[in-house]
């Protein structure tokens, strides 16, 4: 059984195979080859750009998606063994996950930490057991620990603008929000950036430590593809030279900091607001990359938003691209 | 005008008829049958299994779906005649069903009873104004009375295992749970199974009763079908050697019963939990069947869910294998 | 870049051909016209009648549609510019509009007026934006300021009545209701009947006015087409030898009225109910139309509403055929 929720099914040599298939695509578009296939999408957490991006890829490839939105908490899933289930949580993923997986090709799923464990995020429990019962291929539309697809599609849009992507300074700062949240989105980034032989550079306050078992497999990737991973508090160490500036808020480090405490500590870290002069620090052709949404003037400000070096829009057509090529494999289209 | 709401559109022959052609379309499946058909599926409760397997059905076969979700009482549909329509209700089921069904080859419907009176569930209000109004025909996703598909789904799992139902023993033993359920599952196996000439065993506490027109119907069918209906509150009784062993929480037959009060009286029964010592009462080749979801140890086991007699994941999976039959005979499909 | 999000955009000519196209496709369906089409459905307000119509223009067509449902309130878009997005707006439409149209060939949008200002509504903010940064032509579900398909629709369903609606007499009355309603179904009735040459009597209490913008543009169309716009409080001058009646509740003109106010300004004239007695005021062979959904015996009678001049349900249909005949325009179809 074959599954896309994390870099690692890929590794370096996938990654960048499914970047060049997707550059391809953009250029000559593999016509219906899902036809007669049909995705499950699960989510347990609202989307609109991840919606609309994987079922259009499903649809313009002659497939089918079926959209299931288990909603806002409405209706729960129960995953702990033996639970006594007299509680909120109608139904158990032993029976929920194989019962989905008989009437689909495949799932696709989007879950969210909890942010109540960084431990417990890491290890992704809800994407594991879908994995592990639901029969057919799975692919994360987000979950806990990575947002792969979006890690994809980042390194296709630097890659497009420079040509390749060995050795090429790339910087991950941390911005500010006004709430905690997940390290999804950083740790794809950290990781496809790795595989791709970026030298990578994350920037973030004290106390905003991406998840210390994703660091040491971006560095695994780095010594494979020939890049590098180097974490720092110094902005201007980190800007400088860098040819990709990524910007994403995410929660403080610490396991189980309440919700109040660590909007506080986001708030100490205000002046990282990235600006024109932000931006002004790394290379004279760097691109600003974020994965949206993107809060206007808390996160990035407006100048940079709307300057000649963003490319947010591009990067969020680029989810289509790549998630058309990861369904064709998952699914045994007739294009691969 | 064909409808599909309640197994009486089938009769004994047709329930025959149908798990005949879903057994045949399991080993060969009949391809774009539904081509150009249009399945409108108007949700006024929530749902995932049966929306992914009518869903499933329709993409399959080559046709399409559009779904409704009128959502957990947002948006409501008035009924009385003559209503001055100055509440919550917005729109009058004389317009609402009639346009729908302009716009469609087929409307699919689920909705729940009131659970408030027992005689007006089982009259259907809702399900009826479906089946006079929408011009096109109707299908049952569940309703104040049965489940239809549910039951079928059933039946075509037992006949699976055993080659055939006639004289078959099978129980329908009630289970505890936190709050009162409808009737609908329960009536729905109760008359497939006696349509399929099961020797039927139903089982539940005092004041449990289903409704009496139900049992009615289905002394009916067990008459033509060679089959027969017993009901009892002997667990012992009921199980003896008994070929499949069906779990379901309902609530109490009394009309009207308080919420709190239906409660207590479901707690009281507790020890109705179906446990491995409730199989072991069974014939040694009993299966186990629920409609799902289930709420571990509180209606069933994990030890039985998760042993080897558990049929509940082939069961879900046999709710798109008879909705495909009954469509294409709905929709006038090219393969009936 | 063609759009449709207002009868501006087909002008006399343009309403006539759409017309035309309509009436041809309700005889003789155009196949699989917008076979390889993905249209992007987005809702800011919920949607029944219009979801479901549109969804089966696009797939009748051979073509998709993608259903993205904002949601009552839940997810909301920023517009003002230069805001610091510290609120419960977590994405711009700067970023939000051009991304879903990396993902689609076509976005149609339901956005509703916030009711406290006639001019702000009139000037139609979030379908104007669209416009500008959606990248693909843009349809309107509904706006602040119009809902085109419904004039269209409305318009149709008079015409297969009378065979044309040059010089017919047709009434637009203000009906009461529980709370203040938008404009845009009564400004698109006007407008199209303008565009259509109907003599157009518009009736309603003093301060329930159109806005003025939108009576002038009426004016205009009645210039170039033949017909007239006249408006008065006189129901009986209103509807004496019309041939069309169309009822539709809405709010008070003024701008910001608070909703208790303008909910106790509409109830002062609950006598203006539509009931057989104001029909019998028109002409003998008159029709009643309204746009669905309607309360029952607050804004029409039941007598109206199940009696022979009805019209409601085919009007609701035509929704459908003229639907199909835009797509088709804004598509680039292979049908026209």
């Amino acid at each position: 059984m074959k599954h896309f929720t994390r870099i690692a099914d890929l590794g370096v040599n996938g990654v960048a195979a499914v970047l060049d298939q997707a550059q391809a695509w953009k250029r000559q578009a593999p016509g219906a080859h899902l036809a007669g296939k049909l995705l499950g999408m699960v989510f347990f957490n609202p989307s609109l750009r991840t919606r609309a991006s994987f079922e259009a890829a499903m649809l313009r490839g002659g497939g089918n998606a079926i959209v299931l939105e288990v909603g806002s908490g409405v209706w729960k899933l129960e995953d702990r063994n033996g639970a006594v289930m007299d509680g909120d949580r109608p139904e158990h993923i032993k029976e929920a996950i194989p019962v989905l997986g008989r009437y689909v090709d495949a799932l696709a799923v989007r879950t969210f930490g909890a942010l109540m464990d960084d431990d417990a995020d890491a290890a992704d429990p809800v994407m594991s057991a879908f994995r592990e019962l639901a029969g057919v291929p799975v692919i994360s539309m987000e979950s806990a620990r990575e947002h792969p697809c979006q890690g994809l599609a980042d390194l296709l849009t630097v890659r497009e603008r420079f040509g390749g992507t060995q050795k090429l300074p790339v910087t991950l700062t941390w911005a500010p929000h006004i709430k905690p949240l997940p390290k999804a989105v950083p740790h794809s980034f950290l990781l496809t950036a790795a595989a791709g032989g970026c030298e990578v550079r994350v920037v973030h306050p004290p106390g905003f430590e991406l998840h210390p078992a994703v660091l040491a497999e971006a560095q695994h990737y780095a010594r494979q593809s020939g890049g590098a991973v180097r974490v720092t508090h110094d902005r201007q160490d980190a800007l400088s030279g860098s040819r990709a500036v990524y910007a994403k808020a995410w929660g403080p480090a610490t396991a189980g900091v309440a919700a109040g405490e660590a909007a506080a500590r986001i708030a100490a870290h205000k002046d990282w607001l990235v600006t024109g002069d932000t931006l002004a620090r790394a290379a004279g052709d760097a691109i600003f990359l974020h994965c949206l949404p993107v809060r206007r003037n808390v996160e990035v400000a407006d100048e940079v938003l709307d300057g000649a070096a963003s490319r947010v829009i591009d990067e969020a057509e680029n989810r289509f691209h790549v998630q058309r090529v990861l369904l064709d494999k998952l699914l045994e289209g007739t294009a691969c």
